[in-house]
């Protein structure tokens, strides 16, 4: 009787006289493989005689359900082959039973990875994206894939990566703004983009990489920073809505985090309120400047504690801290008309209305002391007709941090990538 | 009576005596806004003198059907904002009506895409993707975000952009093949990206640029190309099904191409037979190359003859044409698992087996004159247990412009990348 198939990989080899038990998983499935040392075919035995933890193999013969055994399912095997051997010792132990450091993690992740609760993390962002593009689709929305190379840094210059191209300089594009704006002002009304975005910035820090996954919204015909905050909110709300539906009991059970899917609206809280806050529970603020990292995590702590929320948006940031595309205020002439969305006191969003009008962008862009020049073919976008539009970029691996409650950014990216690492 | 909104760029201004019609569009609706010069506020009148072609504005007031309107919809406004005005003379004409040449059509993209029907191209590109995830969601796949920043060249190292990074050496991935084998290696089942790929390739071609979106696939646990093939051919089905039902119209219609849903099984040609079909047909051909693009035209137009398909896979590789991570026939010793896919005598795809076992993967290496030592964090990928796998990449961009029967790649890509091309 032959009616199951297994393959994967080898987790535990029990050697006992008469028989061997291994336990062997693929992805969400694990079977306990039996051999009798007796009853088995020679072929199938000795295939077993060479076996290692973490070797892979294919197998064939009776599977059923046994409530005897750990798994649920046993297989025995009437053929078996080895398809590939696991050297030894390994370098971590893939159970997550002894925790590797963090180096020796991520040199082997291919290893570090094999722990089933580390690959969930992948199945939840994956269905992240799944719901976020739900949203995206039934709203209509365009998906772009703009260029990466570019001929003139995307932001201000700093911690830019450049290259040689062809006897010219590209560079890295820091975030598909400009060309997202492009977009617009070519008659798409609403586009998103999902993709690498690069910043040589040469910190290390928990929440910081220098490649990461930007998810990035610009809508048009937008007159208002409100009407772009309600978006958002709308949005997140759907995709925590189905997360909690699908992933609610394994966040709880594997992560323990309890997921709370927001009420809306929002609060929204001005910046310099927020720097009241933070000041007055003992945290210096800088007030010509952006809220401290620190900064963040009192306001966080205070909106929790006082208005029952995880989100808040941060609104009218003063001019001198944000970009020259930014819209003023036409009402203070100091502040700008954007925002940040924390989650759980990290920053996870900056929004913004854009600067639509030619002449205006110019005069900020030189304010600011770019190089105009450099920005003509973003500028050029704005010449021809250019509609009221307003966006934001969202970093994907910083809210899965938040939501699974990890540390460190790089729980929850498939291969990090910092100022000392670039392999694997 | 209000009862209407309209935003939107100004596609015509007739100016007749006592009347002014414009044309306004968005994306995707079109509106007829009629001023009388005569009953209307004084805001408004002033507000359209000013109006030039392409400029945008918003307009409030009484929106109703007028069969008399060539767009059905009219709008008689209350109020009305210019919001943009555009300069003068446009730099093309961004009706489509006179073509400009490639070159002003590119660095004016931000106009050329005005034309309803260059942005549909985007429109139906994103719904291409859209049905591609929705079988991958179904079918229990990982979407992955692998690194583009790597420490070693991906492929063979040539025509592969380099850069400084913090003192080190940095490429940009030319594919996230290693990564994709590393996420199998780590675990997971099923896994794809779609993500930009990056290739100093020096050549002007219709079809080849230095950047472009690569939707990759690999499937864990697959122990025969055949698997992998009628993988693909299912899901190239599904999307082509989707695409037909709702686009199907449109196609014919707006780009003059009927989309014909292949059957399945696509027809399998080995590589040497494709060869013979080609120099029978008087096109030169190299044995020990790869066909030429105009002998995959010619293949493309023999099936489709012959056999009625606009899809053909290309078997049996030689070893010499394909990269060392092609696992290699076990029965000829000359020919790797892989193959083409061609799609109207063009090729969107490469597929093949992987060779999993690290001691044949580190001796093909070598024998293909790699560096094994730039290779190590790759090959440590297999030394822990590989299960066997197959993958395939496919090029979005090139199977869209067979699809709408476009001579060029960059008429469906947004901002298209070649060596001379680093701007908008």
């Amino acid at each position: 009787m032959v009616n199951g198939e297994v393959k994967g990989f080898v987790e535990e080899i029990r050697d006992l006289r008469h028989i061997i038990f291994l336990t062997v998983y693929s992805d969400g499935r694990r079977v306990q493989v039996t051999i009798k040392k007796d009853g088995s075919p020679k072929a199938v035995v000795d295939a077993v005689e060479k076996l290692t933890r973490q070797s892979t193999i294919w197998a064939r013969g009776d599977l059923s359900a046994n409530p005897a055994v750990k798994r649920g399912m046993e297989l025995i095997p009437t053929e078996m082959k080895v398809t590939s051997i696991a050297a030894e010792p390994l370098p971590l132990d893939p159970s997550g039973k002894t925790e590797a450091n963090f180096d020796t993690r991520f040199k082997w992740r291919v290893l570090d990875l094999r722990e089933p609760r580390k690959r969930l993390i992948f199945k939840i962002m994956t269905d992240f994206e799944v719901f976020a593009r739900e949203y995206f689709t039934e709203d209509g929305f365009i998906e772009l894939h703009t260029p990466k190379l570019i001929g003139a840094p995307s932001e201000s210059g700093a911690e830019v990566f450049a290259l040689p191209y062809f006897g010219k300089e590209a560079f890295l594009a820091q975030s598909p703004q400009f060309y997202k704006q492009m977009a617009i002002c070519a008659g798409f009304d609403k586009v998103f983009e999902v993709g690498p975005v690069f910043r040589a910035n040469p910190s290390h820090t928990y929440r910081h990489d220098t490649e990461f996954t930007s998810l990035d919204v610009e809508i048009g015909h937008v007159s208002s920073i409100e009407e772009l905050m309600a978006f958002e909110e709308k949005w997140l709300v759907h995709i925590l809505g189905r997360l909690k539906e699908r992933w609610g009991t394994v966040l709880k059970e594997q992560f323990g985090t309890e997921l709370i899917v927001p009420e809306t609206p929002f609060p929204r809280i001005t910046m310099k309120e927020a720097q009241d806050i933070v000041e007055k529970a003992g945290v210096a603020v800088d007030r010509s400047s952006d809220l401290s990292s620190d900064g963040e995590k009192v306001l966080g702590a205070y909106v929790k504690e006082k208005l029952g929320q995880d989100f808040v948006f941060l609104t009218e940031f003063p001019i001198s801290v944000r970009p020259f595309y930014h819209m003023r205020s036409s009402e203070d002439h100091k502040t700008t008309y954007s925002y940040d969305l924390l989650y759980k006191g990290l920053e996870i969003t900056t929004g913004a209305q854009r600067e639509h009008r030619y002449d205006v962008l110019v005069k900020q862009a030189e304010e600011k002391g770019m190089q105009v020049q450099n920005l003509e073919f973003y500028l050029n976008f704005f010449k021809y007709g250019a509609p009221m539009h307003a966006g934001y970029g969202f970093g994907l691996t910083r809210i899965m941090m938040q939501l699974l409650g990890f540390k460190n950014v790089r729980e929850v990216t498939f291969l990090p990538r910092d100022p000392d690492t670039l392999f694997p």
